[in-house]
């Protein structure tokens, strides 16, 4: 297991240092479950539109791993207006507990009573420098590459390096990675794993619909764009400062840049809801990062990880 | 020399792989002395305003280097406009001719004739397949995270990761990497080696004003955007699809978002060239990429290949 295996992950119980990231609405727990089965950390994210009933169906997927762990993933401010969140959370028993985008850390202490490893993602180092001092124990590195939500503040490779350099905690590197080049990068600059969503979202077991997984695969690097115009339009809580990554499409190209304009157009809104619901991605949002060009074909979870694997093995200058 | 010497650095003669980014301005041949001195490839960078002329006397510094190669890189329109400066180059007969943000390939051929491995930077796999196809020999990836001008289009690693999987022409990676663990994760991703242009801008050799390296010394990777303020006051003949990474200053947070205000303006455009001829960083462009929170001293170009070796030998996971 030369190049895909580090501390963290054989600390963790895995085989592979893969962590699905916990995509709202995307990663579920089928897909979970997949990533787990197959050596990687696999992650239920509830996103700010969760609560704690959709974690409990979720968590039925992954009720049988018995001996592989499994992670979960939340939003700060969900956590805050939803106290039964957390707690599901916890007495769920996951092996590693992410919350994200807040600045309120008690939920640390609560996942290190409950045996959790903690984690949450950061944009720069200065946040990674607080999430450390709160007890964090593994800092995911969001890279301005990355897919959906997230503070588009420094690239992937130079805000992992930084974070190695100055944070004395593991760190995963997200952000444009779906591939075994990818992987090997970010584990030869001395990341602990790769933390992935855009390679993980195309496949079966996400609840990403079909539709949306095929528009994926069509995608390049460079069709991408980083805004806030659906987070406007549906009246979604995230901050002005944490816009998501998403595929260019005829509502972005009508509306970034027209935010304010966009604010008070009922029609538009209209239109783009009735997009949704019909599963049309000509105006409909589908979060991807700058590693959409890697997806080649729909694959399960499990194949991903291994091609993952056996291409980080195999690449690299000698 | 484990991780830090790969097939083309070997063929190229380089102890290291690394080469100094031909920053117009900046690169002259003092520093790509220094660089080649040290066992990496030196690049002169003649700019949009540089001539023959400036060529000739940059080239002085580099007519002691006897066996250890360096390099000249050009900007496509000053080739176009002075035919000079393309014989200039070939007949300095350096191991690299670099020629960057043009479409017409004819140079290739005549630096081949001339026994000169070619370059270009390229910013998306589209662009890398065209020079791949025009006959070029390296092609030098370089990312959103880069400094100075460049098409951001995608990060340094996932545009690294495509070029590497779809374009069969060895590449060099630009962006973002200014320390080992940046090299060390662009070889393991596949690349021959790391163009680096922030890490060695502030160093002695380089041209930059001292009082400008003292700014980028005090800069983080967040401190950083992508403009065109500069190109419009200064009447530079950069196109709008190719703006530049600076340090944001006043002028940036002035002007930014505000460029066509900013064209009619005279009398902001006469404050940049005073605080220009007078080193005042506070309104004066400095060129830095999201390297620049590596910088952590003034150090000669010897010292920072050194140091980027033995960095990218020590870290990584095993």
């Amino acid at each position: 297991m030369k190049a895909t295996s580090t501390q963290w992950s054989q600390a963790m119980g895995l085989a592979a240092p893969i962590v699905n990231a916990p995509m709202g609405g995307v990663a579920g727990g089928a897909l979970a479950a997949a990533v787990s089965r197959a050596g990687g950390l696999g992650m239920i994210g509830i996103g700010s539109a969760g609560s704690a009933d959709r974690l409990h169906t979720e968590l039925r997927h992954v009720s049988d791993l018995v001996d592989r762990p499994f992670g979960i993933g939340l939003i700060s401010w969900a956590v805050a207006e939803q106290p039964r969140l957390l707690e599901a959370a916890l007495a769920a028993r996951p092996a590693l507990l992410s919350v994200s985008f807040g600045d309120d850390w008690a939920w640390v202490r609560r996942a290190h009573d409950a045996g959790c490893v903690t984690a949450t993602q950061v944009a720069d180092v200065d946040g990674a420098q607080r999430a450390a001092d709160a007890g964090v124990d593994v800092l995911v590195t969001r890279g301005a590459e990355a897919g959906g939500h997230g503070q588009p503040r420094v690239g992937t490779l130079p805000l992992l390096v930084e974070v190695l350099d100055r944070v004395a905690v593991p760190v995963l590197a997200a952000g444009g990675i779906a591939s075994g080049r990818g992987l090997a990068a970010a584990l030869a600059a001395g990341a602990s794993g790769g933390w992935l969503g855009t390679a993980f979202a195309a496949c079966p077991e996400s609840t990403l619909p079909d539709a949306a997984a095929e528009v994926m695969l069509a995608a390049r690097n460079t069709d991408t764009v980083t805004t806030r115009v659906f987070d406007i339009a549906l009246g979604y809580p995230w901050p002005p400062t944490i816009p998501e990554r998403v595929l260019r499409n005829a509502f972005t190209d009508s509306w970034h840049g027209r935010e304010s304009e966009l604010a008070a157009d009922t029609e538009a809104v209209t239109e783009l809801r009735a997009a949704i619901a019909a599963d049309d991605y000509r105006l409909a949002p589908v979060n991807v990062g700058q590693g959409v060009s890697e997806l080649t074909a729909i694959e399960p979870a499990a194949r991903v990880i291994q091609r993952l694997c056996d291409e980080a093995r195999e690449v690299g200058q000698q």
